[in-house]
């Protein structure tokens, strides 16, 4: 960040009284900018026993697979983006959406949430930031090709939990290094 | 949003290709500006069968009680956010933090997340955001003096559950009309 959203001065980074901690502001007009971290909805679209993934049509990670999900947008529930994300990517409209799984990612500032849900009548397509999309099983997934990390372990936390028939709520956080061992 | 952080020019509202709602755009640089939610992480803090509770130093709602909560940081996972908020406002420690309830208030682009913890040695404090701070049982909670609604809500709900004794991760959104209500 380099100029003030509200005035177009400079900014500085600095300690503003009775915080604890940098943040922009500007030289002018003395607005704070604050940055938060984003959050990132998606979901396990389910239908039977197979779970649809979308092969990635954008970078990063290109040609690799993934759960729909995507940033969350201003004016909209977690659940609303989360089925947003769906039906731009899949084409697919869900319902009976659960809360299922959580993962912080600190080193970019970031929470994804993906939620369980349903396909309405197993109906999909492929979105225009998707290669192609497809339903699999367990055996089937593609688990060398798939985009990041928090998507591979929420699949395969998925089909465990789907054999013992309970969905508990997990958070976790995904390290830096632990991303580049994978 | 007046002015461009990058390079300072102004801005106007359009569709960047491949999108399908306005953004803030840079007219000189043609950065897009994304504007996302914002994610507030608070603690429900118990000790024994009583919960933390904090008079407000500051506005909105100065002078009513709420649990120990803030908007997350760039840099940190949401438990530790929790307990971070939860030291600054209440300057208690906390440990075994608990996903518990999640509320979503779309009209202002917030998501909220309480995590259930235990006070570490039932010890507390007053932080510099707080007039006051105290341990309430469910019959003493100053259910007419709590600031904001997801607050009552997840206190009605945690007392509950306590006398339950179990303690389901629940989502649900806040709606402008039931704000007015309440």
């Amino acid at each position: 960040m380099n100029f003030c959203t509200s005035c177009g001065s400079e900014v500085a980074l600095r300690i503003p009284q009775g915080d604890d901690r940098e943040r922009f502001v500007c030289v002018s007009c003395e607005t704070i900018h604050y940055v938060n971290p984003r959050v990132i909805v998606g979901c396990v679209p389910v239908y039977e026993d197979k779970v649809l993934l979308c092969k990635r049509a954008i970078e990063p990670r290109y040609g690799y697979w993934t759960l729909p999900a995507g940033f969350m947008e201003n004016g909209e529930t977690t659940p609303e983006g989360a089925a947003r994300e769906t039906w731009e990517e899949a084409e697919a409209r869900v319902s009976q959406l659960e809360l299922y799984r959580i993962f912080d990612v600190p080193y970019i500032s970031q929470v994804y949430m993906f939620y369980r849900c349903e396909i309405d009548d197993g109906q999909f397509g492929v979105g225009p930031e998707s290669l192609e999309s497809a339903l699999y099983r367990e055996e089937d997934i593609p688990w060398d090709e798939i985009a990041f990390p928090p998507v591979k372990e929420t699949l395969r936390e998925y089909f465990k939990d789907a054999a013992e028939g309970r969905f508990p709520v997990r958070v976790s956080a995904i390290e830096y290094k632990r991303r580049i061992k994978e």
